[in-house]
């Protein structure tokens, strides 16, 4: 019955969505979410938005791209607005790889980067992390057809300095570097401050992580006016109004409210700092995070046995079937109370 | 300082986004959104979804595909949501259209059709029009690569009847025959009702126009599960999350509230018919339309002067600067009172 399908349908597989139990008093530690509510302002204009409904979206999402903008000291021509981040990355592999030339990124790293890669036949060499999985920058010079990896990459949290990345965006003169700082508010320090000097730097953020907007689907974009420009018309001959009213709305409030985003970002901050050191108590191994999850091994304890003990206590954590990485267990951070139960629980199963 | 974009980037145009004066008092009547406010619970079950924003949205939205599947008879497998009709759209050329095989379209009709086309590189023949502006269904039999036209077509208004409907897709047995229905609901006979019969039939709809959504972007496909497939692995190798909460708790609601839609879908019916009488009485010759526009022309004020007059009276209707149809205005129909307000301003130019 697939005869209908077209070529690149065919190159893609299909994909198994995370899991969204809906047992009453879970603990749902296991898709980065922030567990803080938005900025009041966000939910406030969005309210307010409703009585525009029946009328488009600005196509163009000018108020937010100047907003945004101004946070790193761009223009608004500097930046591009996506609905969520993979649309953003979706965009980006349309717009600047080719098929026929090889792009690269780790080889522990964000799932969708072979998919993207797939779908749109763009042939990638996959960069092995070092022992301790930080990411080995001199590997990526020179790379045919484009370089990307998230930073802090994902999942073990785990920030490249500033000038390491720089070092891989002047070693690939001829080509587009993306840094995906999908976790970058977290402690991080974002590469947009180097946009100004290097044309082929594009910086990708998202409002699901820092912002508390998984829900709403705002991701962008930085980079010189070239790469932006590059983006809108790939965007543009796709879907004019990716957007819509009550995200860009919301996205604008949230970053008009910078106080809000500061102090829950701190607090976050803490509970990890906080949960790295009582987890590194209980005989983990805890990778240090710049990001808003842990990932961490116990030298006695499965992470696979871990992971079903947990789910047990109605805990959801994320485990990786995956070479490497099989050992360990991804935990997003939650309040101060989901991570005092979480550990209550680990701790019980630890002496057990 | 193009040399970082892509061969899918070059073959792009830039978009000229159409006019959004932010004139006092404006009525505007060019982008046939609906006069009225979408049903207050879609705006309630909104606010009420807000207190969600910092949890993922479904990555399936298997609840408003059940719902969308039950007023057409189709199960849930036969229905796919994504981010207004034009990203269904580009899905559609994604997954069913083929570089190196032709696919056909009428030549007035949808200016995103040639778009898509040459964003994914794939081939196409505009099929002109008869006389009468009625698409000429035999001319589209045995396309090579794929079928696709709206139904009513735009900027006419005309609605092609089911039964020829019906031959297209009996006459194309090796390829997608796509009915792009943005605006069946304003008296068309949906092809939905053939979708059992035939597997290589698929219906796209919008909540822009007769559910008055156009600002919370939500499309769907309507097709047997093969095709639904094929639409859901593009999506999730391009971005599993395109339907943002609010996006689907409001389309949800729209659709609860099958009075509400009847309701103004009834009235603005009745405010068109009024609309097309007065106007043929001014002297045009407005072509019977089952959409929410009208498309006519004036046998003594030529359609560009008319346009411009119309915009000095804060009057915005649509003019296409294209062969066949340089001579016709596309006029959104609004309330009543819009409408007699238009017509007055129009009567006066044409006494003038």
């Amino acid at each position: 019955m697939h005869k209908f399908w077209s070529t690149m349908v065919r190159r893609t597989e299909p994909y198994v969505p995370g899991e969204q139990p809906n047992t009453q008093d879970l603990l749902k530690l296991n898709t980065n979410e922030n567990p803080y509510s938005p900025s009041p302002k966000v939910l406030e204009s969005i309210t307010e938005e409703t009585n525009q409904l029946m009328r488009y979206p600005s196509p163009t999402a000018d108020l937010l791209r100047a907003e945004i903008g101004k946070r790193y000291g761009l223009e608004p021509d500097e930046v591009f607005i996506g609905n969520g981040s993979d649309e953003v990355l979706a965009f980006s592999f349309m717009a600047f790889f080719d098929p026929g030339k090889i792009i690269r990124f780790p080889d522990i790293t964000y799932s969708f980067y072979p998919v993207y890669a797939k779908l749109f036949d763009i042939p990638y060499e996959e960069i092995p992390l070092e022992e301790d999985f930080s990411i080995p920058s001199s590997a990526f010079a020179n790379s045919p057809g484009g370089v990307i990896f998230p930073n802090p990459n994902a999942p073990t949290g785990i920030f490249l300095e500033l000038e390491s990345v720089k070092e891989m965006v002047v070693a690939n003169p001829d080509c587009v570097v993306i840094v995906d700082e999908a976790y970058i508010d977290f402690g991080g320090e974002s590469a947009a401050s180097l946009i100004a000097d290097f044309e082929n730097l594009l910086v990708v953020q998202t409002t699901s992580k820092s912002r508390s907007l998984a829900g709403l689907r705002v991701g962008y974009a930085l980079g010189q006016a070239h790469l932006i420009e590059a983006l809108i018309r790939i965007k543009d001959s796709f879907n004019s109004y990716t957007i819509d009213r009550l995200a860009l709305r919301g996205a604008l409030a949230s970053f008009q409210d910078h106080a809000y985003f500061s102090e829950k970002t701190m607090q976050l901050i803490r509970t990890r700092e906080m949960t790295t050191e009582r987890m590194s108590a209980l005989g983990f191994h805890v990778i240090p995070s710049q990001a808003n999850f842990l990932f961490m091994e116990h030298p006695d304890i499965h992470a696979a046995d871990l992971y079903m003990l947990l789910k047990k206590e109605n805990v959801l954590v994320r485990h990786f079937d995956k070479q490497r990485i099989a050992n360990f267990l991804r935990v997003s951070i939650g309040t101060d109370e989901q991570m005092e139960r979480f550990l209550e629980v680990t701790g019980k199963i630890c002496m057990g």
